[in-house]
């Protein structure tokens, strides 16, 4: 017996990893969204597609079929791709070769007026019924990396990894995505949930909650539907798995842009923030943010307590990156006297001898004085987490402007083993590093993907960096209060 | 006569385009600040260069001189970069020699310890008894790009422009320049100040405030040293000059941080928060948003109002966009029943009919059809600004990422051309449009910097960008109040 409430296992089964498709509303026109559909299923691994197009015998070089009727086995999902009006009947249909799950891309219902919602409430009518369930509609569709399987006719590749991604939104779910593939991410899951008539972002939940393949759960979300079921359920999953949203649709503006844009109503912020913070729910104020602690929670481990320890190559960026902590809630850890003795035998003797760690100039001298006095606070034990402002990813062989200084070049391989060494001591002590870089990296999405090894965190700026910091440190205290 | 009370302004003029300079600690051997800042002077145009070395008779193939009194004329300016004890007799020199500005690099001053606080006073005494002034000590250097000078040995090229900047902190200068740089910004002036013994951040708002090279001026602080100046000079100027700055150190560790690196008091931030505010100055609150706003000072009128269109290719983009700008406390326009119509005759009937105008996928059929919509916000009279998340920026030539669907290719002129006009048009009405990308540009230095025209401005986010208009809003009230 599934957890799911779909009676079993298989709906999702069939919705994510199908080994057949139907494609209604299946096109030969580039730029349709038939055609583009129609190329990533082909694109899809060892996925039998079944075209539906009244007109055409063949689509794309496949043979055609005039109904989903005439389909000469049950598919495990239909694709519905044609005009709102026709979408009844075609799910009719689908509900008559009892298909169990399908995703509606059309658009025209209840985002857009009286006709529409009526339309819609025809469409939930028919899936009622007969226990046929369905995305959207005016879904941009969905995608499982693990099998092959996509459905994103308007939105590139998806990486593989552990995030699974539920968005309310297309374009804020492929902008989100790419943000977090940017910073190296991946993911198992997703699915731009439209109107969600049918299944909701509370099932999306459940389901992700109990997927091996899924490790961090993200939401992009400009409303609930089902505010309590997503309190009890949020509340079960985020004790061992990580849930971190972005929720839109707080001001006026915004509310009434929402419920244009997929029918939902926003409601008050207030009381989404309460519900977040109460169930352990991480929510992130923007893209950046939200892409940036997922990118954490995938890399890193969560910190013990709150103390910092930064690493700088100046003075200026340690008074900023100090600010930065102290302003999310961390605090500047109390560096031990043998730390401090370690220090003193790294750095020249004007360095200040406190924290920040101003390495006055010092890190121009070649990556190993860098890692030493990394190492020094890792393994300080009144030192939580590292702030590292010298930026690690240009020791990295492969990372765009590594070695740029000359006394950092030399044997690449000796230099990833050295870096991999500290950042396997700071993961065995359950202690994050993050880094920021002193220029901001232009890491294109491909580089930042290949990088060669997993301890690693980047960001932009010192108060991106803070911030993760703070959403891991909260989200650890959660746990350890929801455990005692 | 001045207002730069330095007795004329010749003072400047040897600082920061100086005809002659003296190298104190020129050196031959390559990463140490005496050779690296010779390698800039010489890249200097025009510039005769005066190495002194004790132990030379040549550096870097130049002849040099065992003291500053050798020097057969008596140079603009002196530039000291010897260990800090040897500093104060090399002043004496520098004054007997009659030179009138000089420029410490070397560290070990009040930024250390008591001992180096006394070596400072020192140093300051001489300056006092014969009128030379200082850079400094503890900086990295300034430059004049219009002069085709620097002295900056340790930080890269600086990009010509408008922007005159102070920075109390090397590093953050450094990173400061570079983001403005990344956005497109060039620079006039700019000076690291260290310490500030002598000249402080008040002396260069004086000079930046008269100097016709500089449109904008930016400070990255820790701490004023002469606040109640500070407020006169800063009241005087943002009436028709905008002040940009970044304060940093608010917080205790951040404070203590600011202490140990310039020796400066940071201070109440509560106190300069409502200093900036009653002033005009511009606040960023980190060094992204500076640049941002920079960016947009340089590239762009400032809004009449605060009420926003926003054009936008999807739903969710608008809602989290909407949202951004209501938080930053501007409106969203209502816009006019003409230029409804106008959209009505470009967009699909299902467009959503109200802002954000969420074009529903036609900006894939094309630039003309997004340049004819912002055209129609634009004109319209109850729109003060508009926020374009269809990125502008793809479809300008040159630019990475442009025309990078079929229907947007063709000839580079006429699209430019197109562009070009809209962007005029806007400006024209004293309208500020800013384009956010899709997806978050990449662009280099060297691609932003060559950006084919001024009516530019790319955000990575929504928020960055409706933080941007918040500012300048935020400015173009107080200004018109200020003059009532």
């Amino acid at each position: 017996m599934s957890r799911t409430g779909f009676g079993d296992g298989s709906f999702w089964q069939c919705l994510f990893s199908p080994g057949s498709v139907a494609m209604v509303g299946a096109s030969d026109v580039p730029g349709s969204w038939g055609f583009n559909i129609m190329q990533r299923l082909i694109q899809s691994t060892g996925l039998r597609i079944f075209p539906v197009n009244p007109s055409h015998p063949t689509v794309q070089g496949l043979p055609a079929f005039k109904s989903v009727l005439d389909i000469p086995e049950t598919p495990d999902m239909a694709i519905i791709a044609v005009p709102a009006l026709r979408v009844p009947s075609v799910m009719q249909d689908c509900a008559k070769k009892r298909i169990s799950a399908a995703l509606v891309v059309s658009g025209g219902f209840s985002e857009t007026d009286e006709e529409g919602r009526k339309l819609e409430s025809q469409v939930v009518a028919v899936a009622k019924e007969s226990g046929l369930r369905f995305v959207g509609p005016n879904t941009m569709g969905h995608a499982n990396t693990h099998a092959r399987f996509s459905s994103l006719g308007f939105m590139g590749k998806v990486v593989p990894g552990p995030v699974g991604f539920a968005a309310q939104s297309g374009n804020m779910g492929s902008r989100i995505m790419q943000l977090c593939m940017n910073e190296g991410i991946g993911f198992s899951k997703f699915v731009c949930t439209g109107n969600e008539a049918n299944i909701r972002l509370e099932d999306y939940l459940e389901y992700l909650a109990q997927d091996d393949e899924t490790r961090v759960i993200v939401f992009y979300i400009e409303g609930l539907r089902e505010a309590r079921r997503f309190v009890r359920l949020a509340k079960e999953t985020t004790v061992s798995k990580p849930v971190v949203v972005m929720k839109a649709g707080a001001t006026g503006a915004s509310i009434r842009a929402a419920r244009s844009h997929t029918g939902v109503l926003a409601g008050s912020d207030i009381i989404y923030t309460a519900a977040f913070r109460q169930t352990g729910v991480i929510r992130a104020d923007n893209e950046d943010e939200l892409a940036d602690v997922v990118a954490a929670l995938v890399k890193q481990p969560l910190p013990k307590g709150p103390r910092v320890a930064i690493l700088t190559m100046g003075g200026g960026f340690g008074v900023v990156s100090a600010e930065a902590c102290e302003r999310e809630g961390l605090q500047m850890a109390t560096l031990s006297d043998s730390t401090l003795s370690r220090l003193d035998g790294i750095l020249p003797a004007r360095w200040p001898h406190g924290n920040p760690v101003d390495m006055a100039g010092m890190d121009t001298m070649g990556e190993q004085v860098v890692l030493n006095c990394l190492s020094a606070l890792i393994e300080d034990e009144g030192v939580d987490c590292v702030l590292s402002l010298v930026a690690l990813h240009r020791f990295a062989p492969m990372m765009p402007g590594a070695a740029y200084m000359p006394s950092q070049r030399g044997n690449t391989d000796a230099r990833a083993e050295n870096l991999k060494a500290v950042a396997e001591k700071a993961r065995s002590l359950g202690k994050p590093v993050l880094s920021v870089g002193a220029m901001p990296p232009s890491l294109g999405e491909k580089t930042a993907v290949e990088t060669p090894w997993e301890g690693f965190s980047i960001y932009p700026s010192p108060q991106r960096a803070a911030r993760v910091l703070h959403h891991l440190f909260w989200y650890k205290r959660y746990r350890d209060n929801v455990r005692q």
